[in-house]
């Protein structure tokens, strides 16, 4: 038997599938069953060989599972951990695929009850511009960085095991307590995605929107890229973060009564030590990268 | 002789030798003069051909030139612009490359006092990465928006004239009022520099930046392409601009106010609203490009 003998998954997507594809690679896996919203996605996912079966009742599946990875969007996590809390075995280990984590923490304590040590939240940090089965790649988490938040009920072996499991597919892995992931994500991706949509909507909603879009140039196609994400999926991740979301709006908002003083006041040294710094550093980042 | 027979130009480098080059190749000049901060990089438009001479003493110039383009920073505008005013013949037209508009057509009224017709301001909307002689191309203004802001005193034949110079390399041309063009710049391109700039300092001057850095990945790339931008020069649009600026900034604080009400409220509806407007038009616009 390989080190994961059976692996079950939610959501045989770009996230899921590509865990299972990375894990077949690494002959880790003996079966992999998924689960999904629709038969035609399972379908499909069978046929690209990123599973081994599809899977009909996850009460059937849990209690020999070893290792079962969400990998479903966060609003669809709770009923998921509901339904298959009383049916985990003792050995079977949970992790998750969400972007954010104090929400996906907090359902999985309420679904998982005393079982709550067996779950180990994760966050591989893998984004794509497809999505679905046939945008999952053995080798998408090569090299990427998987943030794993354990809680203090995992015990060393169980976090170890998840680790493990990301380590197989490819990934740097990171620990963050949840609280610090996601006050991290929504400093660097959570609001700077809220200030992109806010930036093109304010100049969607004027009556002469079109003169503006006329003289955007390539400044502003990188800066709005990623007002063209999915509104739904970034509804759902505002809402899930909203906490630390809603702190960093408020640093930001200062940091801008900061930027409107100087320029009130003529303060040109002022702005200039700000973007000074903010290239500096810029370039440093890139230069890492 | 030539359309435009003898053409002086300040600052020799991205914008004003790229200028002078599409003219050249137009067979549209006789004779380029150039004048510049540094006799370095007069040598080096020399030998690259894009200029023919490297002027010595504006006065001696203007007499006899039919067009000249201020092409350096808008700080360095006004000093220039007073050097020349009282020598330009009846002939000559004076336009410009600078970002903004209301600032320098406030510097020409002071300096041109009742030459002002004879001055027409420009901006061409093509930025590159680089800049200086060797950056010169003549095909830079190829397909690329050049935004007349005619003066009211400006007859037609002069506007004409500046069209006509910027086609001939070219460029589309636009006409805006240099209040519209300054309203619209600020909203596309300015506030956007300083939204991205203040992003990075923000996360820069944070005790644990690094961590954030860290988690950073490809949207914030995107979003913060523009936070390298040159310091010195967004200063100097910054306050030559700043009413404009902060008209901006005004709004768009509003639009943040109402996205804060709106996590504060777990109002989803009203988010994905926002959300889904920009993303939409985004993609049109960028479908458009």
């Amino acid at each position: 038997m390989s080190e994961f003998g059976k692996v079950a998954i939610f959501g045989a997507g770009l996230i899921g599938g590509s865990f299972a594809l990375a894990l077949k690679s690494a002959r880790a896996v003996d079966e992999v069953v998924a689960f999904g919203r629709t038969p035609a996605s399972l379908q499909e996912a069978l046929e690209l060989g990123l599973i081994d079966r599809a899977g009909i009742n996850p009460a059937h599946e849990m209690g020999d599972a070893d290792l079962v990875l969400i990998a479903t969007p966060v609003a669809q996590m709770p009923g998921i951990m509901e339904r298959i809390a009383p049916y985990l075995g003792p050995q079977t280990i949970v992790t998750d695929g969400g972007s954010t984590k104090c929400d996906v923490v907090a359902a999985a304590r309420a679904a998982f009850g005393d079982k709550i040590a067996q779950f180990v939240p994760a966050h591989p940090i893998a984004g794509a511009e497809n999505s679905g089965p046939s945008a999952a790649r053995h080798d998408l988490y090569q090299g990427k960085k998987v943030v794993v938040t354990p809680l203090e009920e995992n015990d060393d072996e169980t976090l170890d095991r998840v680790k493990r499991a990301w380590a197989l597919c490819g990934a740097d892995i990171y620990e963050l307590t949840p609280e610090y992931h996601d006050r991290v994500f929504a400093a660097v991706s959570h609001l700077p995605h809220l200030l992109s949509f806010a930036l093109v909507h304010d100049l969607a909603v004027r009556e002469d929107s079109e003169m503006f879009f006329t003289f955007a140039a390539s400044g502003f196609r990188d800066f709005t890229r990623i007002a063209a994400s999915h509104p739904e999926m970034w509804r759902d991740i505002c809402l899930a973060n909203r906490a630390a979301i809603l702190q960093e709006l408020e640093r930001y908002t200062q940091e801008l009564d900061e930027l409107r003083s100087a320029l009130l006041g003529n303060d040109g040294e002022r702005l200039q030590q700000v973007f000074s710094l903010a290239r500096q550093v810029r370039r440093e980042w890139a230069s890492d990268q």
